[in-house]
């Protein structure tokens, strides 16, 4: 955690920020303002794509056809410790805020107003006080704050910040100028324009595309050329851009996308998973199709793209689900991780992060201030909310905290020096990321149950994680390093270790002013 | 023909029209301004929709899946006596300046600047003086017109007016305030936004539309987003609106469009049959997404649509050659029609039209002020450069004629009276069409060499067609009430009705200033 401090009020600030615009292309010379763009995958899994986050190369990766999300790869730095929280939510409200889940309070899914889409008959329950409508104008957010200080900022795809009704719902009020085809809901009605993505589904269709209504376009494709659009407009138009391109892909509904499907067909995948396949395939397909609009607009080599997850891939529902202890491990979903979307264990948090220029030119101005080491791999642990400081720090928004007011607390911490790991920045914030903890507090259950699909908080310092499950109270103890499956709990020969991070987890839960989940019979409150 | 005089001056009348702009709302309750909706597809034959044009129901009818384009028909009035040029340019140029082809004198369909596309081989050749430009600015279009009398002036889709690097290129030049994806070339480089629409065939690429490059969407579709989009801004906007949606299908190249070929192979279609019935299928996709969205946007019932093709449907080339005399006739391509695009046979030069509100509604003000007939039948004989009078009608333009400089000549009669074709105005409109004279000049030859794809001039008059062949000299007679397949040439057998018709050809070819084909071996002209 630190705090930015920030001299000025707001809407002090803003005032001198519409001058800043005006002035843009004087100041511009002066200070480099790359593009950035936010490209986040619903619901992707960690071995979802061609690029190896394992240590060995997984049996995702073998299956995954993703040449532009390899590109970027070789092109940037892939993470291969970042985290997430377990589901949607919480995660966006991170991004956006800087602010640990358990700090921002919006710790489960949001959907209908003042809803609890917790289950019932679990033993412990969720925090009364947790935020049910979700994030909600009044706070900076990433983009307000590049907004105030003269960026184009675009939100183009899903949102679910806020609950339905709510002001929150809409990105337009969260501090981005455009805002297409995001509202409350979690999942598109329908994938496919044909059934104007949902229409018939009241709540869950998604809006401002009815241009594309009736016509046998993808999700995604349309949300490409949404993108490309605005990429173009604010090239166009001089100004640097944010853009926030959330697909809706690859969350349910499992509906094939075509023409990729056909593939995946061929090669002898199950009708289901040739349907999760192609919509990963068509998620690289609009990477790509980005990537080529930014170098046709001579913005490639100033325009940093981060590639990440909102939370693990999906391994119940709709995917079925695969027992744990009774399945070949290599067919697990996510393998070599433990489980999945929603679950404590490694499978539901850990994500794929990859982050590069759309293209590589060292005499760049902007990767002469951002150097981005080619092909380079960051094993120091991130989570979501370090986007937030990292996006502020690349826009130059950070160095002067525009509109953070006094003492607003950002727990992320930039991984901008760790873009070129073997510099000398970078060895100095690995090291200093040794002792930090990654806290995932999950008070909640998502909607399966079973084990890790529960209410938890998950604490990991250095290799190891501690994870606390209140239902069935116990503590997990797991050595990363050497058991990334997860599948040898170490807690019963290691009190002391336990503990240890017992205590910190309490520690950094009070830090962040947590919430706890309640015992469902009275009440009560329960903590580690 | 007739002229139309005015009295003012354009620039003036220009100015006159600014004011006239700002002043809409106010007098949007006293005069109705439909909207206008001119739905061109490329080479789509007669009967290559579900709606019968013939007398009897023919085998393309049968075998197409066309809701939309036949719900079109229910709500309005199907021309079965429609008439184009066979080939493109002359005909968009008709539509666009009002002027029969022969006046005009964009013969031959152009792309290069200063060539003529026409083959060489053949004893009779293009006239000298062809303008193998196309159509340049500095005359007045239908475009042009709505755009100074109020109308926001849309065009999406193929434009093929003026040769590369004319100021003709461009639909920005010739009266179109907005300008999507259309430039000199006659046809697309590619219909997959995957290929770029072509992007590695130079000056076929179908620009301006970057947006959807490297992803799964197909052209039409892609098209039908742009004229969605701009509908919804004119209507936004509070501006009637003329949108000019010319696709590029079903032209070649061949190639499906996905999903809807599925359907078709599974019908047992060949390849290339499904390949090119999915192409009219996504085209009636296209009508029913616009309609769709003229409907929610609340102007369905205030709007106009009207659905036409730019010549016969393709008989040769990629769709292979059926020896009209060898084949089952059944199986001919525009059955019962003889050939197809680029012949002097019916074939080449009949297509289908369709004039229709996008909903009806009796009460609406543009439909009690232009009552269009459901489910109607109109037999009288249009031609393509109607349709200008027949825009300027109904948009009001034409009362006032505010930009026509004083005797500018249009050739075309306004349709508008047979939109309702069994009220007073109707028959009295069809009854001044007995004797008028549908001429089709074509001095020139299209590409594929046979029977009746070679220079010709037709002329009909009442059920008789003369067609003049100057390279194997010959004229040509037909009955088309007894025999629309035209396989019997009654030319030896009537003597005095060829030289009756002759001499109406050659008065009507005068009339228009006709240009004719030269001898290649001297230069001399030759005229029927």
């Amino acid at each position: 955690m630190r705090r930015v401090e920030s001299t000025m009020l707001g809407s002090a600030a803003r005032a001198l920020c519409v001058l800043a615009v005006f002035g843009f292309e004087a100041r511009a010379s002066e200070s480099v303002r790359p593009n950035i763009v936010l490209f986040l995958v619903d619901d992707l899994g960690w071995n979802d794509t061609e690029v190896e986050f394992a240590p060995q190369r997984a049996p995702g990766n073998v299956r995954a056809r993703t040449p532009n999300v390899k590109r970027l790869a070789e092109t940037g730095v892939r993470f291969t410790q970042a985290y997430a929280y377990p589901v949607c939510s919480p995660s966006r409200t991170s991004l956006m805020t800087g602010q640990s889940s358990a700090r921002h309070r919006v710790t489960q899914w949001t959907r209908e107003k003042d809803a609890d889409p917790s289950g019932q008959g679990l033993p412990v329950v969720s925090p009364p006080g947790w935020r049910r409508n979700g994030l909600q104008p009044g706070e900076p957010t990433v983009a307000s704050l590049l907004r105030d200080s003269g960026y184009r900022t675009v939100h183009v795809g899903k949102a679910h910040f806020g609950a339905r009704t709510t002001d929150g719902e809409k990105p337009e009020n969260l501090g981005f100028e455009v805002s297409i085809a995001g509202h409350c809901a979690g999942a598109p009605g329908s994938y496919s324009g044909e059934d104007g993505f949902g229409r018939r589904h009241p709540g869950w269709a998604v809006p401002e595309l009815e241009a594309y209504h009736g016509l046998p376009i993808h999700l995604t494709d349309a949300l490409t050329v949404e993108a490309n659009r605005e990429v173009e407009r604010a090239v166009r138009d001089g100004k640097p851009f944010f853009l926030y391109l959330a697909h809706y892909a690859v969350h349910t509904p499992l509906t094939p996308h075509a023409p990729h499907v056909a593939a995946y067909r061929e090669r002898g995948f199950s009708e289901r998973e040739a349907n999760y396949a192609s919509l990963v395939a068509g998620v690289d397909g609009s990477l790509g199709s980005l990537l080529a609009q930014c170098e046709r607009l001579g913005v490639a080599a100033n325009t940093i793209v981060i590639f990440v997850s909102d939370n693990g891939g999906l391994a119940t529902n709709e995917r079925g689900s695969l027992d744990l202890d009774g399945a070949d491990p290599a067919r697990r979903y996510n393998f070599p991780l433990r489980e999945g979307k929603g679950n404590a264990y490694e499978g539901g948090i850990r994500v794929p992060q990859i982050v590069a220029f759309c293209r590589r030119d060292e005499r760049a101005p902007a990767q002469r201030q951002f150097p981005i080491a080619a092909g380079a791999t960051s094993d120091a642990p991130t989570i979501l909310e370090d986007l937030f400081p990292t996006i502020l720090d690349l826009a130059g928004a950070a160095r002067s905290t525009l509109d953070l007011p006094r003492a607003r607390i950002v727990d992320g911490r930039s991984i901008v020096p760790l873009l070129d790991p073997e510099s000398e920045a970078g060895r100095v914030e690995r090291a200093a990321r040794g002792d930090r903890a990654i806290l995932v507090h999950y008070p909640h259950v998502w909607g399966p149950r079973g084990k890790g699909y529960e209410p938890f908080t998950a604490l990991r310092v250095g290799d190891h994680k501690l994870i606390w499950f209140p239902c069935s109270p116990r503590f997990e103890l797991f050595d990363l390093a050497n058991d990334l499956g997860e599948s040898r709990d170490l807690a019963a020969a290691n009190e002391d270790l336990v503990k240890f991070l017992r205590e910190r987890m309490i520690a950094e839960l009070a830090a962040r002013d947590a919430l706890y989940p309640v015992l469902a019979s009275t009440g009560e409150e329960v903590r580690p």
